[in-house]
């Protein structure tokens, strides 16, 4: 393996929405609206991102304890589906506790951005913000093979 | 804002490929195949990861200079598009220099995942793979409005 990097990250901002805790229902966040706030320092940096509809948000699982991890789990807790890898499911329970999640942008006023369907508490360091693009992020298909 | 927490990433794996700095044109990686090499501590992590075809890599851009990013740019280098900030653009200089990428997998041998379509050079951190999900990571289109 090669040398070990120092890898440290620095929140851009910050998320703020009305759950401070996860709710106890799956896909609460699909509709949730989140302001998005940007450390100011780094307002010019959104300059015309409002001409995308739909960015990635990459962002802290603040409140994940990424110490005791399991390596294999049953996806979404359900115990009626097979245990599988972690890096074969979405768990937030990861070694590196990086969540993303492609949100629709409702509107910029200046350092703050509303966003529709990040699944991000409230207080969660977001880490970076970038254009979902055709390109890159579009497949053609889920292809889970059972 | 909320208090700064504390953010280091620890890397699950390394690129092999055969390109240790960026080829001077675009494009470059889409035929591309790498070799992901896991930490042979987590590879029951990757347990019927292959049922997925598609996956999101997320890497540490480990050549780039965070200290001296510009906010404003022309995207993709080009002088011809006008400059935007940098979160309208994918540009690898980033303030927290994380990468994502869809990639294919086209096989895994133990901790090995064989892949295409990888935008990481040899020798790059890989900080977390995730499966591609239609109902997450799917748009209805790029929406670039000019």
């Amino acid at each position: 393996m090669t040398e070990k990097p120092e890898m440290t990250l620095k929140p851009i901002g910050f998320v703020r929405n009305k759950y401070k805790e996860n709710p106890d229902r799956e896909d609460w966040w699909q509709e949730l609206v989140s302001e998005i706030v940007i450390d100011e320092s780094l307002e010019e940096g959104l300059d015309n991102l409002e001409k995308y509809r739909y960015f990635i948000i990459l962002y802290w699982l603040h409140k994940r304890d990424r110490e005791n991890i399991a390596l294999r789990i049953n996806p979404r807790g359900r115990k009626d589906i097979p245990k599988r890898g972690l890096f074969a499911t979405r768990t937030p329970d990861r070694p590196n506790p990086v969540g993303i999640m492609t949100v629709k942008l409702l509107k910029r006023e200046g350092n703050v951005l509303t966003v529709q369907g990040l699944d991000a508490l409230d207080g969660t360091p977001v880490i970076d913000i970038k254009p979902w693009n055709i390109g890159y992020d579009a497949m053609d298909g889920e292809v889970y093979r059972d």
